[in-house]
């Protein structure tokens, strides 16, 4: 079979005319019963007595928008990362490829990068006082025998990839700076923080990886009206998803992307198959869902980092394409 | 005394053209001894075994540029927040007006903002095991009192601000959203971080805030040619500072910018006298430094946050005069 290759379409000029960020949510947590330090905060200076006791500004998330200076998204689109990442995920490929943020930007749509609760620049809180639980941290291994870069356990040893891959393997351990430590806890914070950006800037088109399709699906149920559609990468996690509770998503268009090697990998195969019950239950609720085996499109290789795989600019336009059909961008 | 107002201009166009991020630097660490942990990683997916011990990437630094669509600086400018803070610092103030970041992008500099190691998008690393401390948070109290907003010990308590402050209280509950934990044995990591990346985008000039001017003049006494200039904004920390250590730094021009209130707080007083020396060592050496008191130029009531503070423009102001003086702005 021959694949004929695409043709060299020169890519939009990238031009923004507004840009900002802000913290969104939040609240305040009160913490006591720590002995208190002296430190010195630089060489040379005064030591400072710090009292850990006393109240913590936490749970805010971090939201950094920009703006197109010809926009042609009818809405906004909003880019949630997943689980052990921050926004970062959506900028420039680990080597140094364009990513879906100016991807985007460059086709008129307004991008909001959020770095959810307790990731990147939304900080972190005191634990075990105010987030009840330690911290996972991710080890160089982990990403790549999970995320099917290379081929499952004991695969980083050996430093073997899938064979196809698309990912840049060459930028792996560049790659792996960009991971942050998260906790399971906080979904709740997650959840709430997010509810608050809708309500600010939306309705918006929500675009989710992994984790987060939990929050994007819990936001949708509580504020469909603020969601105009749902486009969730490889979701792993959906709350309930009987058609009675997914009944508020009728009216949202939703679209779900699933990249290369699930079957060979038993977590993504349970994955893929808890999406499929998901899009059944959708559909029985009257919704309308789209469900893209991109390898089916003959997009092959995908892990499941999809965004900053080499071929990130053909998985980015099934989801352009997805949402101009649906009158989302004009 | 009659101060003239200023000539309302225009501001000028944003425009960005380019845009992008990366992490720099940073190294692999093991960890090994702790115990192996089964953890749920998203409600209903299958449990991970989650084992701690293993090779981690950490110390990496993330920095994230914006170019003008018409370039005006002579070289970028880069951005290094100081402590307790992430590159947020110089982004959207806490009340919505704009920030530094855009302000120099308007006028056709190249931005670069970073956040150091172990701070925001750079991730953090297990403790103790990697990095060998305990971090510290700022309490909600904290800033408030020891960045002259508030007046000293105890104003928190009765929320009462210095008397013509211009940092924008009511914007203070969020301003301490962006805050992020931080440790104080970090200093040689974010050290070689800024080392790497004014080797790869250097020259440039480095503006630093607080402790960031110690690893502004570590860099620049390393990589003198890489910096073109150095804009500290109430330095605390410098390192060894004789005549001998700091001539490096002779070829480049040096700002050091003070704002209001100096005097009222012992440890800004301090903090101002090791800056008094730094600047006499720096001349004695032959190095160019200006020093300018923000209320000698009837720019009143900066707290130690002078790029958030209500009247943020007018110092930035000052830099930019400054820079452009220099031949680094046409």
């Amino acid at each position: 079979m021959c694949l004929a290759l695409p043709a060299l379409a020169e890519e939009p000029p990238l031009l923004v005319s507004g840009m900002g960020s802000f913290h969104i949510g939040g609240r305040q947590a009160e913490v006591s019963g720590r002995p208190v330090r002296e430190v010195q905060l630089a060489p040379g200076a005064r030591p400072v007595r710090i009292d850990p006791n006393g109240t913590y500004r936490v749970d805010g998330m971090y939201v950094q928008y920009h703006h197109p200076a010809t926009r042609r998204g009818r809405v906004p689109l909003m880019l949630w990362h997943g689980g052990g990442m921050t926004g970062v995920v959506w900028e420039t490929t680990p080597d140094g490829r364009e990513g879906w943020q100016t991807w985007f930007l460059r086709r008129g749509w307004s991008v909001y990068v959020s770095d959810a609760v307790e990731r990147g620049r939304s900080g972190w809180a005191m634990f075990p006082d105010i987030t009840p639980a330690e911290p996972i941290f991710l080890t160089m291994a982990d990403p790549w025998e999970r995320f099917r870069i290379g081929a499952g356990p004991g695969s980083w040893r050996s430093r073997s990839a899938i064979p196809g891959t698309q990912f840049p393997t060459d930028a792996y351990e560049r790659f792996t700076a960009q991971l942050v430590p998260r906790w399971v806890v906080t979904d709740a914070a997650a959840t709430d923080a997010y509810t608050q950006l809708l309500r600010q800037v939306g309705p918006a088109v929500v675009l989710t990886h992994a984790q987060s399709s939990l929050y994007a699906l819990r936001v949708a149920k509580a504020e469909a009206e603020r969601v105009r559609a749902l486009v969730l990468l490889e979701p792993t996690a959906f709350g309930p998803m009987t058609p009675e509770e997914l009944a508020p998503l009728r009216g949202m268009p939703v679209l779900v992307l699933y990249g290369d090697f699930i079957e060979q990998d038993p977590r993504w195969s349970a994955a893929h198959e808890r999406g499929t019950q998901f899009v059944e239950a959708l559909r029985a609720a009257g919704g309308q869902v789209e469900v893209v085996e991109l390898p089916d499109r003959g997009i092959r290789g995908n892990s499941h980092l999809m965004m900053m795989d080499r071929n990130n600019g053909a998985v980015a336009e099934v989801v352009q394409g997805w949402l101009a059909a649906r009158g989302l961008w004009e």
